[in-house]
């Protein structure tokens, strides 16, 4: 069974996302874990990382369940055309829409674990399920859709600045 | 015209949020300014906080739209109680939902505007509508369910450690 960390092949230029960037020396350096079925990655929030006493922030939930799709819908796009993971030309995905829904509150102090499976793939886009456990309580459940961006448009991504 | 910042007025005890609460020392401090019909906040996200290089991160602008859009929440629940901001009973809301569309790339390095206005609103209940805007670009669209929650409970809603 394949076990990749897709984020060790994104592109060095470009992976200096605050969530899963691992040119990113002040981000959360989150992982996903893809298997070929399912994207996992486990994350443990900092004491600051609060909404309430003993609760997650949502904004943090929100970016879990984001880079983890990110990175399933990345890995499941490589997987369909056939090539290794990082191949060129690379394959990135921006976020198109994020919609989270918080089940239960998620307990500060302990490792989540987010999964993700594809919900549905074409070759531009992708629909990303995510979910956030605490153990065996599933708190936060999520959808991504991502849309694929050619890499080397990624420059003209970058908005003028006014 | 009011100008209330409404998260000067939570409580103590809870205001420790990560994205706007004053007792969070590693917090992003986000203030919502409310007049009585819209909610305001301005955010310059830091360097870190990108997606792809000169881009704004995802999760950050998430983040942005839930603490302005539970700020408004909280303020026009005031309001429609005929009650001082921050008189007992606190009033108090939690996300049950965070929808967020991204329309463009938002640009590091500005200041971003986030504008949110009351789509519905019960004594339990609200559906606030936010845009984050860099100059006259709408650059996200968020809708968030604002669930209200008696501030004397928020002690029950911490979830047990595991």
């Amino acid at each position: 069974m394949t076990d990749v960390v897709i984020q060790q092949h994104y592109n060095d230029e470009t992976a200096v996302c605050y969530g899963c960037g691992k040119h990113n020396a002040d981000g959360l350096h989150f992982q996903t874990h893809w298997d070929g079925t399912e994207g996992v990655g486990r994350f443990t929030p900092q004491a600051h990382h609060t909404a309430f006493p003993g609760v997650v922030y949502g904004g943090i939930l929100a970016s879990l369940i984001d880079c983890n799709s990110i990175g399933t819908a990345i890995a499941a796009m490589y997987d369909a055309e056939g090539q290794p993971y990082g191949a060129a030309p690379e394959i990135t995905c921006v976020t198109g829409q994020l919609n989270v829904t918080y089940l239960k509150p998620t307990p500060l102090g302990v490792e989540l674990v987010i999964r993700a499976r594809v919900k549905e793939l074409t070759p531009r886009k992708a629909i990303i399920s995510s979910s956030v456990y605490a153990g065996e309580t599933e708190c936060v459940r999520g959808e991504v859709v991502a849309v694929r961006v050619p890499a080397r448009q990624l420059e003209a991504l970058r908005p003028r600045q006014e």
